[in-house]
């Protein structure tokens, strides 16, 4: 079963989990969903372990990331990781990893899965790739799409349509992020799904696609792939010159015939600390904090403590406040409220603006 | 000038300023009020240092909190510290200082001083201290009444009579905590004033009022200083043996011909976060943070970064919070909105329920 390729995700500028996630340490590198003390990226790599290899499993991350994911990922061998010189969003990165494929097995059937997103149904997961390998086998390009559980507006959907084959729909279209009472009839509906940047295709199949959609970015990574010796100029060259753009738009959203395999395995992006208090295991007062915490007449907090070491015992205490945020590492400690936590951007922001570039 | 004698007191529990304060570092111990790093106790020393030797200056403190006490004040004299084996509330420290003054001078001056407060104008603070000690040389048992600024229920009133000499007033009644119509009331008069704990009164009265309204506590702690040699086992006894009672209840309030100097000295008892936040330095947005706190659409907050070890550099950052005190020190974070600070008891009863001796 271990034929498949996997081709891992794992950019990302992690402002999101700050002060937890730094420039080196963005999200894929952290621990924090809940039931496990694996970094994001080691459950996704784990997950599909059954199907693909280390061998054939490529991490795509940023140059400066290489270190911290090889660290992640200590058993992968050193030629499954591919740093992008600059974050030029998916496309680029898609295009290199699948001709590194091709020039071993234009036929090998190719999985693009993200490496910081939550599963809670390891089994229901592994049943939706398995469909969309198979609807990659046929030919088509094929994708995952999550049945909406609330009207989130926050994420890009994929309109299916007629059914394909057992379990498979076709891709009518994909939409852009809703407003609210667009994505309320999506929630509705039985026809969209929730676009999660998981990709299933032929390395023939995306070939094709990309000398099509992408000529000179196919060109450019079928060079890489094909050259003999040290290929970092040419990667070099290739990321500077590319468009910075998604595999969505650049290609996707071309194509005749793509497939969705709607799906539902409690997935989640895992998008900001708000959610991490949803995903996290609640006391009787909704408190995802861990044993210890002192709570008085606390309610729907979270607190992590995410300090490197633990020597120094410290007890977080929190009376009389509800629906916060307490996140502690060595060098800060950031209280916001749930609801608000979109906002810890600002507070990178003005660590930015002050130059205190050791704490970003 | 330096002939007087000063009683400071200085016990306490130390819950309100739960996580700063601790069993072993009460109140008058931490360093929580702006404009100075010197603990309270010290800044009481110092404050009055021009009118009592070293040598003059007593510290009635808590057993177990001698060898804390000593290192706040240095330079006084080991003789200088009164440790009592059990809290017994302030007449009989108040009565075993008085009794070891008399037996050296029986017409020295007094002054007793809580340990833990606050002054914000040391020259109207003196005066105030002059005036009733030339009360107290006159021969009447005095104390300083605090101009109230707000209609406060949580301190006791002392109802002022008709003018004795310039500044002094004769002490009509001692009124106990009231409730707010009330307080409102005596905001109101001319009449009421706050009772800050400060007694003045030559060592030859007080015996005499001692002698009168308790008898028995006055014979024992008078054996102490007059025992020649060691007198701890007295010591033990007369506090095992004495009532628990205030000085206010157990004699002043029974005296015919008390006194109070009306002061207004920018007084605070410093009861809770919330004072230590009122007394703060604060930013266009009524925070009192440290620089270098991160602070994002955050008002009026405290916060306090009292780790003993500051080499890990470490930053608070606020974002959309309001009102709330964060108090830091090496083993715990304390979370709670500042109008709730007197509710720090109970995150300290959690403590103790759970057995966290080490944090108390």
């Amino acid at each position: 079963m271990n034929e498949f390729y996997a081709v891992v995700l794992a950019g990302g500028s992690g402002t999101r989990f700050w002060p937890a996630s730094r420039k080196l340490r963005p999200k894929q590198l952290l621990s924090i969903t809940p039931g496990s003390d694996q970094t994001l990226i080691e459950q996704t790599v784990r997950r599909i372990e059954s199907l693909a290899t280390p061998e054939r499993t490529l991490i795509a991350t940023g140059r400066h990331l290489i270190d911290g994911t090889k660290r992640a990922l200590p058993w992968l061998p050193p030629e499954s990781f591919l740093g992008e010189p600059l974050a030029k969003n998916t496309a680029p990165c898609i295009a290199w990893a699948t001709a590194l494929i091709h020039a071993k097995d234009p036929e090998a059937l190719v999985m693009v899965l993200p490496s910081d997103q939550h599963v809670s149904d390891n089994e229901a997961y592994l049943c939706a790739i398995q469909l969309a390998l198979e609807s990659a086998k046929q030919g088509n390009v094929t994708t995952v799409g999550l049945t909406p559980t609330r009207p989130e507006t926050g994420y890009g959907y994929i309109q299916a349509g007629s059914v394909g084959s057992e379990g498979v729909r076709r891709v009518e279209r994909f939409v852009e992020k809703p407003d609210k009472p667009t994505a309320q009839k999506y929630l509705a509906s039985d026809d969209y799904y929730w676009n999660a940047g998981m990709f299933f295709f032929r390395a023939s199949v995306m070939k094709a696609a990309l000398e099509r959609f992408c000529p000179s970015l196919w060109t450019a990574m079928a060079a890489i792939a094909n050259s003999p010796g040290d290929a970092s100029s040419l990667v070099q060259s290739a990321f500077s010159e590319a468009e910075s753009v998604s595999i969505d738009y650049a290609v996707m959203e071309k194509l005749d015939d793509m497939r969705v395999v709607p799906a539902d395995f409690g997935w989640s992006d895992v998008g900001s600390w708000e959610v991490a208090w949803e995903l996290g295991d609640k006391d009787a007062q909704g408190n995802v904090c861990p044993e210890g915490t002192v709570l008085v007449d606390a309610a729907r907090n979270l607190t992590r403590d995410l300090r490197t070491s633990k020597d120094q015992k410290r007890v977080i205490a929190l009376v009389g406040v509800d629906d916060l945020c307490v996140i502690e590492t060595d060098d800060a400690i950031l209280i916001i409220p749930r609801e608000r936590s979109q906002d810890v951007r600002a507070a990178v922001d003005v660590l930015k603006a002050r130059g205190s570039n050791e704490l970003l």
